[in-house]
């Protein structure tokens, strides 16, 4: 299956150039897994599905450590019928779409409970879209009993869901709505924006 | 139709605060007919699905013009069939899906050219995804066409197009695209990104 991101990182502030070539770096430990390329707007990752998120996280977190008002925003999508079937791109391992749901859900709500804390306080927003056919909405309103369950569900807004909470289960959650539910070979695509230190009260 | 957008914008200066409230005043013409709520991620905005992309330039544009680097995401979306169908949102005007594809094509980039020229260089990136059902490829595969004659067709990259031009043809390309092909009343989203002012080459 085909995944990957198109990533981009908005620092508000007058040396960002430096801060995204710093936090850049932070995905050095992914990059024998990726396919990384960068232009004006954006870096494409591709790789392995399950390793996207945390790739986001720490490439994040370098960035937002600075204590900046930072933005990652990303376009993330896996099955994309129109897209070379690259190799470094392995189906999904333990999507375990063949539990019944109320056990997927409380996998994921485990992954979540168990991913490691950050100390950054961050606030994301995003999209999920399946496309195509295939998509059951049964495993929508799975996802969304799993948002809900995650401990990080802000609310619901027009077009998207909200998130809050640590970076550490704040990623985790979103990497598991974009793993665990949908066709596990449809074409899934997820749009994010998360941001850190920004001065505006929620 | 419910039809709007959740907008973001993300001036990478130290006065990005002053930048986004001086910018946000370009929407006050809308105002009349737009509703119009922001929190700490993003600005909704709720109104008529010719006027949403009107309104992202004249913000954009006082933003760029100050000369800083920025960028706009947005999330826009029409049709969303979990939406209450608020009465600001009349149904698309003159989207002419009764013509042959070939001559709404043909429509979509004489409004293109017509669209006023504002001296702003923009590069813009772009995922439309016409959800559910009613959305034949024969749509999608005219969008395309239709992209590649807009004059401001930069490439096609994994996940999504990039345009590039000046702001006003590469808004009202954005705007063609969202309004004039899929299912007239089909659930339509798109993902954007547009850039001013960054200091790295294409």
């Amino acid at each position: 299956m085909f995944s990957g991101a198109q990533i981009s990182l908005y620092p508000m502030t007058d040396d960002f150039v430096e801060v995204i070539l710093g936090a850049i770096r932070a995905l050095e430990p992914y990059r024998p897994n990726f396919r990384i390329e960068t232009d004006d707007i954006s870096t494409l990752i591709v790789g392995p599905p399950e390793q996207l998120f945390p790739a986001m996280r720490d490439l994040f977190l370098a960035a937002s450590g600075r204590g900046v008002h930072c933005v990652l925003a990303a376009t993330v999508s896996r099955g994309c019928p129109g897209e070379p079937d690259d190799p470094i791109c392995a189906p999904i391992a333990g999507s375990n779409h063949d539990q019944p749901l109320a056990a997927r859900i409380a996998a994921a709500v485990r992954h979540v409970q168990a991913a490691p804390r950050t100390a950054q306080a961050v606030a994301a927003q995003f999209s999920l879209y399946p496309l195509g056919s295939g998509h059951h909405m049964d495993e929508i309103y799975g996802c969304i009993d799993f948002l809900k369950a995650s401990g990080v569900f802000d609310r619901s807004k027009n077009f998207c869901t909200k998130l809050r909470g640590d970076a550490g289960p704040v990623f985790a959650t979103l990497s598991e709505a974009f793993l665990r539910f949908g066709a596990p070979q449809g074409h899934v695509a997820l749009d994010l924006k998360i941001s850190a230190n920004s001065p505006s009260k929620a």
